[in-house]
């Protein structure tokens, strides 16, 4: 694609909106994706690089020219400003932060200064507010007013008290509905949420997700109103909580479409590295077997449908279980019967291929006792995958660790072990 | 909670959000809910009744009284309304089709026509629409004559042309900040998409996700606007195909919090007994060197071990891929890239534990030999492992099916297969 004509890249991109322009871009290998920026800094603008993933755009801005980057910031809201900005080293961000304005300054500094994945972080400080006694009027005549200070586009107007305190809002609909002279103390409902800036984007997003909201109150330390989280925002974050928890449960770290392999590589490793360990761990309880199994070479051919159950049957619990955290419908009021379901249905299925595992077994083998042997070994490994697919991702949580990261190694080093060690163990108790 | 204390049970839920009081009825057990449903059925009133999980609310709404029903849902707007209709069986629904009002059945008719998981199942028919030629005045005098026929909340007005086609959007903020002598015409975007009814839900969620969409026109046959779709309801529609996506992967039909013993059992056993065929057949392998093992039970000590890093390394490609193709990352452009890179990943993986699972066996096992076999056996099945990994759901894909869906019980049945077989292959041609 990027050949080195600068005029015919910047003629691609020049028409397309600026999230398929960045879809494009996310097509492009990395250093495709780098050639681009030095050949045709222009094709970055402002708002295409608040679209981009942020592994792709943290690779692409610190390619850029500081005082273009200020340029094409500086028309954003204060929100995607951050988000562009966040990504930055700290000496091309002290460079971009001397280029902007003033006030455009302070408010980045002021959004930096909180955690990464904060409401804080994610706010726009534009936002309409009205005091308690203006009427419809008065509002619509202050929006008019206003015009390029208010934010690109908003959905509530907040009702804000003497001291500046967030009260009520207004959706801008009912707003309109409504004669000029109504005031908006009569119309206003309670905020169903007021955000803290320093609490957690996915609890945001959770709160947006229940009571289907539209746009929420940020407050100072102090109480009083000092930005908005809007859905639109909170729709990225959902989506990015939901890949972090999948690729978790899978033990990849993070991963973008514009990877290279090395960065691939450094993503798996490390899970593949703790799966080496309790896979060493499982080998260890074969070889406690040694003896059963060179005397009788079925347990060895049979000894892996036995634990591949148990992980299968593990992961399907911990995935409903993980999924049921996410949403908060695992809580501790349901969790003793939820364990129980989890541990019920884990030995009926259990109980269901022992019986056609056991026959499968017994013609194959000639061999009623390994029958039986494998059938036992089967009802107990899904029995305790169900119990470790539930309370592995409940211990993590409990002991404020992230219930999808680490699990799924943990339930199969369980079923894997319980597994290995029931079969083998009754078979060279009741075989030989 | 709910032991037979109908009043108690009316005053526990009255003060409650509509979405807390769902929420609290969730966390019961299947029964629990039934019998709150029976002792107390106005606790369900519509908007409570909208807010419940799809599973949770078909099993409550066929326990209600069809007049009840018709009376908790005809304050609804039509796309929860027809969220609540469409899971009643077909008698009730007939029942409560009788008791609502005419326009109603009407709206709900055409709506319950389309097909479920259709941008037309989601859109609701209250919408504003507003031809060109019409002033911002004109516009905000129509809404508040309009009132009780406009939707509770809305976003943007639709701007149509005579025929009724919706020819532009105008965000409400965007309309009171301008003066009441300004034509539509001059303010309105063309809308970011315009959605036919039978379009894919998923599909328009991305387009939602993509282009920060806050509503969108709906339009039937010939074109015309016929109803609108609104972030909020997309945010639902996220999280669902998320929540399949993450169950399928692991091998789960469904799941709800307040699932039976039995209901999971059944949405599990399907996947476990697709798994129990591929064990087999892996089984299958290692019986074909029974004759190996025998004479070398290291052997059997270590084959797991092979698989269950192919395994996994095959696990954490196919949840990077299943993740790539729903955010549109992996595309035909793309693929042989992506391919590459997953085929390499695994390929270096596979060497680094290669080197350490080589070590490791060399010093248990006091065998050079042995060491280098399982070292050759796991380069080749973490590479085939990768390659699967992204195989498997593009196939799927390709040919129509989710990429989701069974794509794991595929990748690990190659894992197993080559894994035990390069090992045990080797390991008897060389040791032997």
């Amino acid at each position: 694609i990027s050949d080195s004509d600068a005029a015919l890249a910047h003629g691609l991109f020049e028409d397309l909106h600026p999230a398929d322009a960045a879809d494009a871009v996310e097509q492009l290998s990395y250093d495709q994706q780098i050639a681009l920026a030095e050949l045709a800094p222009r094709v970055f603008g402002g708002e295409m690089l608040a679209e981009l993933q942020d592994d792709t755009r943290a690779d692409i801005i610190n390619e850029l020219d500081p005082g273009h980057l200020a340029e094409a910031i500086q028309d954003l809201d204060s929100d995607d400003m951050t988000l562009v900005v966040e990504d930055l080293d700290p000496e091309m961000r002290a460079r971009v932060l001397a280029e902007v304005s003033d006030s455009d300054r302070e408010r980045l500094e002021s959004s930096l200064a909180f955690e990464e994945d904060t409401a804080g972080r994610l706010m726009q400080r534009e936002f309409v507010a009205a005091p308690t006694f203006w009427s419809v009027g008065n509002t619509i005549d202050h929006m008019r007013r206003a015009g390029e200070d208010l934010p690109d586009l908003f959905f509530e107007v907040f009702v804000v008290d003497e001291a500046f305190k967030p009260v009520g809002s207004i959706p801008v609909s009912r707003l309109m509905r409504c004669g000029r002279d109504v005031r908006l103390a009569d119309i206003m409902v309670a905020p169903q949420a007021i955000i803290r800036p320093d609490r957690d984007q996915e609890e945001v997003a959770y709160l947006f997700e229940k009571y289907h909201m539209i746009s929420a109150p940020v407050v100072d330390d102090d109480g009083r109103l000092s930005g908005m989280l809007t859905v639109d925002d909170m729709v990225d974050v959902i989506q990015e909580e939901n890949k972090e928890d999948m690729l978790a449960l899978a033990g990849v770290n993070e991963a973008g479409s514009s990877d290279t392999v090395w960065s691939s590589v450094r993503a798996r490793a490390p899970w593949l590295l703790v799966n080496l360990g309790t896979a060493v761990l499982a080998s260890g309880v074969i070889a406690m077997f040694e003896g059963a199994i060179a005397q009788l070479v079925a347990l060895a051919v049979l000894m892996p449908i036995v634990a591949s159950m148990g992980g299968n049957a593990g992961t399907q619990s911990l995935a409903v279980a993980v999924r049921a955290i996410a949403s908060r419908d695992l809580t501790v009021s349901n969790a003793a019967r939820v364990i129980w379901r989890e541990f019920a249905a884990g030995a009926v299925n259990g109980l269901i291929f022992a019986i056609l595992m056991g026959a499968i077994a017994g013609v194959w083998f000639q061999s009623f006792t390994l029958a039986w042997v494998i059938a036992l070994a089967m009802i107990i490994n899904l029995a305790c995958a169900g119990l470790a697919g539930i309370l592995v991702p409940l211990g993590l949580k409990r002991f404020g660790a992230d219930p999808a990261v680490a699990s799924s190694v943990f339930v199969t080093t369980v079923t894997d072990v319980v597994g290995f060690f029931v079969f083998l163990g009754l078979g060279a108790m009741v075989l030989l």
